[in-house]
């Protein structure tokens, strides 16, 4: 199953691949794509939404929502 | 006590505020500041470097160690 999921504050590289880290640190199997211009994060294989709205979180972003 | 830290792989100030907040998540406590231009990162009122250079991984940038 995948998700994809709002999330402001990345401006550069840096930040997203902080980002796809941040959540494959808290979710192990978990893929992770984003598309920076839009600030979209696409996940797969995380049922849990409040575990990457918390890792996202944790990692300085702000997590909107899923779209 | 007040530590400084080598971090690669920060280059906005996205990322800067990433790795201050992933390590504020780890360790409530603590006060950071970063100079992103040197890539380093100050941290007061933690003592285990061993949980600021996971936050610091986790967030996906690279602990290079104490300088």
């Amino acid at each position: 199953m995948q998700k994809t999921y709002r999330v402001d504050g990345m401006s550069c590289g840096g930040c997203s691949s902080s980002v796809e880290q941040a959540i494959k640190a808290a979710a192990p199997g978990a893929e992770v794509s984003v598309e920076l211009d839009g600030g979209l994060v696409t996940v797969s294989n995380v049922d849990d939404d409040a575990l990457v709205e918390r890792a996202v979180e944790d990692a300085g972003f702000t997590f909107v929502g899923q779209v």
